[in-house]
C-alpha cells in the first residue's frame, strides 16, 4: 500500500485537502475520526455514522486487546465485520492508554509491562506484539508502539522516550506481515521544537505510510501546540497523511489544520453527548440548564441533523434529567454531525482557497 | 370519537382481529404497545419504532406528571410532538404507579395522596385531575383512575377498591372535555370471577370508549389469569377494545389473545433488552453467557431484524460486558421486532382462522 496511499488535492497556507487510500476505500481529508474505544462509537450505530457522513473511525488497541481479545475479533472476520462498519478504521498503538494507567507500569527498551484495568492481570506489549495485535484486529491503519511522556517531563526523559519510540517504530514496521494495512509511526518530542523536528526526521527516515503526532494538547498553551504541530508538519514528507492525536475542540482542530494536520480524533463529541452537552454553531449548550426546560427550539438553530429537525431542547433536557439513553443518542448524533460538517466545510474552503 | 372507535374484522374462538380508530390513525389489533414510561421507549428512537412496525405506544401519566409536568408537554404541542412520535399513544391512569410506591400513600373516596419518588413532595391525584393531566398530555387514549389491589387482598378490600374504581371511572368520564381523545375504563375485581364479571358490567354501563383489564398477571396461576380475562371479555361489549395491562411474556400475550384481549403492553422486551436478554424463536437468550463469546451467529437465526442481520452474539456479548449503550439498543430493537412480528402473525392467523 505504501507508495500512493495519500494524495494532496489542494493546499491553502499549510492546510491541506487530500485523499487517503485504504483497503476499505478513500477518506477525503481533513477528516475527524469518531472514537470507538471498545469497538463501538458510544451510543451510535455504524449505519448512523454512515448517515452522518463519517468516513473513518478509530478504535483502541489496548481496550480490544484486553476485551474481547484480538483473537476473537480476528475469528469474527476482523474489526470491520465484528462491529459491522464497512468504512476505514484506524487503531491506535495502545501506548497512550498503557501510559495513562494508574497501576503498575514498567517500561524497558523492549516494551512495556502493565496491569490490566479489567482483571488486574499482568500484560506485556512489545513493538512487535502491538503490530501483531493490530494485524489480528485488521484495521486499515495500524500505529506503532510509542512511549508518551507527561507535559512536564525533563528534556532527558523526553529524549529517551523519543528515541525509544523511534526504535519501536522501526521494529514495528519490520514486524509487519500484512500488505493491505497501512502503518503510521508516531512523532513525539515533548514540548521542544528542536526535539519535535528531530523526532519527525527520524520517524520519516523509516518511511511509514503516515504519521501520528503524539503527546500534544496535554494542557500546554494553544499557541505552542500549533507551533509544535507546524514544526513536525514542515519536517515530515508532504505526501503522507498526519494524524494529530486526541485533538479535540473544534477551534483546536481548525488550528491543527492550519498547522498542516490532516486527521483528527477525540472522545470529546461523544463524551460531551453523553453528558448532555451539545457543540453548536453558537457554542457549547448544556441541556441540563434550567432555561431549556421550556425551550422548544432545536439544540442548534443552524443545524440540519435529525436531532435538530425532530427534537427540542425541552425534550432532550427532559430525557437527560430522566437519565434516558435517548438523551445520549440524540446529543452524540448531533455532535458528530457538527464535527463532520465542520471538516467538510474546511475541506471545501481549502479547495476553494478561502480557508482561514 | 366514542361511537365507532373499534371494529372487529375477524374472530377465531375468542381471539379477535380488529381495528382501533384514533386521532393519530388506525391501530390493527391485536397489538403490543412498547412502554415509553418517561416519554421515550428506552434506548429506541420513534423512527425506529416505526421501522419495527409499532403502531401504538404507551406512556405513563404518573411519570410525566411529575417530570417534566403535563404543562410543559401541553406547551410543546402534546406528547406526540414532544417525543416526536406521530402514531397513536395511550397513557395509563397513574393508579398502578401510585399504588406501587413504597412511601406515603393515602387513598380516600375522592382520590389518592402520595409522595413523589423524585423530590418527596406531597401530591394528589383525583379522578378529575387524572383526566385533566391526560388531556394536557394529549394521547389518543386516556385511562380513568383506578385503585389496584394486591394479589392477596381480602374480598372486602377487593370489592371496595372495585366500587371506588367504578365511581372514579364515572367521574373521569364526566370530567372529559376533549372530543378527540378516547377514554378507557379499568376493569378490576381481584382474583374472583364473580367480582370480575360485576366490575366489567358496571364499567361497561358507563360506556367508555374501551376497556383496560387491570390487576392481573400479579403472580397468580396462569390458568386463573386466562379465566379472569375470559370472564371480563365475555361480559364486556364486543364492539370495544380490551387492553390487558402489563402482560407480558409472549406466551401470556397469546393466552390473553385467546381469552379475548386486543391490546397488550409490558416493559419486558425493553427491560430485557437493556439486561442483554433476547426473546427469540428458540426461547430466551442471555448474551452474557460465556459460550456466546465465540458465537458468530445472530441472536435469533429465524429473525430478519437489523440486529440479527448485522450483528453477532459474540459482538453483542462484548458490548454488554463492556457496558456499552449499543448492547441495550441492539437487543431492545430485536425484542420489539420479535413482539411486533408475533402480533402480526397472530392477527394473520386470526383472519385466516388458523389461530390456536
Amino acid at each position: 500500500m505504501s507508495r500512493d496511499c495519500f494524495a494532496i488535492e489542494a493546499q491553502c497556507g499549510r492546510a491541506r485537502a487530500g485523499r487517503l487510500h485504504t483497503a476499505h476505500g478513500d477518506v477525503p481529508t481533513p477528516a475527524f475520526m469518531p472514537v470507538g474505544t471498545q469497538g463501538t462509537v458510544k451510543a451510535i450505530l455504524p449505519e448512523e455514522l454512515e448517515a452522518i457522513g463519517v468516513r473513518i473511525a478509530l478504535a483502541n488497541t489496548y481496550h480490544l486487546h484486553l476485551r474481547p481479545g484480538e483473537e476473537i475479533v480476528r475469528r469474527a472476520g476482523g474489526l470491520h465485520a465484528f462491529m459491522n462498519w464497512p468504512r476505514p478504521l484506524l487503531t491506535d498503538s495502545g501506548g497512550y492508554q498503557v501510559f495513562s494507567l494508574q497501576g503498575l507500569r514498567k517500561v524497558d527498551d523492549d516494551g512495556v509491562t502493565f496491569t490490566s484495568h479489567l482483571d488486574g492481570s499482568t500484560r506485556r506489549l512489545t513493538p512487535e506484539s502491538v503490530i501483531g495485535i493490530q494485524e489480528a484486529l485488521g484495521p486499515d491503519i495500524a500505529v506503532t508502539l510509542d512511549e508518551p511522556v507527561p507535559l512536564d517531563a525533563e528534556e532527558s526523559t523526553v529524549r529517551r522516550a523519543m528515541e525509544r519510540s523511534r526504535e519501536w517504530a522501526r521494529r514495528g514496521l519490520e514486524a509487519r506481515t500484512r500488505v493491505d494495512q497501512l502503518i503510521f509511526g508516531i512523532v513525539q518530542g515533548g514540548m521542544s521544537a528542536a526535539l519535535r523536528r528531530e523526532s519527525a526526521e527520524s520517524i520519516a527516515d523509516l518511511a511509514p505510510d503516515g504519521f501520528c503526532l503524539g503527546g500534544l494538547s496535554l494542557g500546554e498553551p494553544k499557541a505552542l501546540t500549533a507551533e509544535l504541530t507546524a514544526v513536525a508538519c514542515e519536517t515530515l514528507p508532504q505526501d503522507r497523511a498526519r494524524h494529530l492525536m486526541g485533538v479535540g475542540y473544534p477551534e483546536d482542530i481548525l488550528e491543527g489544520l492550519r498547522s498542516g494536520a490532516d486527521l483528527f480524533d477525540c472522545v470529546l463529541p461523544t463524551r460531551l453527548g453523553r453528558n448532555g452537552s451539545a457543540v453548536t454553531s453558537e457554542g457549547r449548550l448544556n441541556v441540563d440548564a434550567a432555561p431549556y426546560a421550556e425551550d422548544f427550539g432545536p439544540l442548534d438553530p443552524a443545524c440540519e441533523c435529525p436531532t435538530c429537525r425532530g427534537y427540542t431542547r425541552a425534550y432532550i433536557r427532559h430525557l437527560y434529567k430522566a437519565k434516558e439513553i435517548l438523551a445520549a443518542r440524540l446529543v452524540t448524533y448531533h455532535n458528530l454531525w457538527f464535527y463532520t460538517r465542520l471538516m467538510e466545510r474546511a475541506r471545501r474552503e481549502i479547495v476553494e482557497g478561502t480557508f482561514a
